[in-house]
């Protein structure tokens, strides 16, 4: 079971998120929320990205809010059940920076 | 190229769309875009059919607006080539319902 981090555990965690990541390549908090605005090449590889973490999603029962339009995925992360983010986010955070 | 749809095409194309849906299923008209949400029964088959409307997509050269959570995408069809509503939207909105 998922447990709600802490201001500091989350201040901690998007550190070091973003501590190898670009200025414009940061993930954001929003409230409840990590969101990150993630572009590709084209459709394809956009839509390749997305079936790669949706199965990642699938495996780590946590599932992203995410919208896309052609080569845009727009992603945020929250963890409903804790009512705030949790280790979750972070992991699947930590996956779609991999797989992109 | 897709041609601009008149108003009076439109509401022939989408009532053609929505004749055999149930009302609760209709495709809203919102300005420029059509859109519907469509629910399933879990993530896997959300996005199982996402991935069969993304190479749909891909084959029309027309690319849908989504936004997925869980078992829910909300869709929102456009043609921005001609700042409104063309004959693609009708064809991909078609494919969404012949697969799911």
């Amino acid at each position: 079971m998922a447990e709600r981090l802490t201001e500091s555990q989350i201040d901690e965690a998007l550190s070091s998120l973003n501590a190898t990541l670009a200025a414009d390549e940061q993930w954001q908090r929003d409230g409840d929320k990590i969101t990150k605005t993630f572009t590709f090449k084209s459709f394809i590889r956009a839509f390749g990205w997305m079936s790669q973490i949706a199965i990642w999603a699938e495996k780590l029962k946590h599932h992203p809010e995410w919208f896309n339009v052609y080569n845009r995925v727009e992603v945020a992360l929250t963890t409903h059940d804790v009512d705030g983010l949790s280790e979750l986010d972070f992991s699947l955070a930590e996956k779609m920076e991999k797989f992109r």
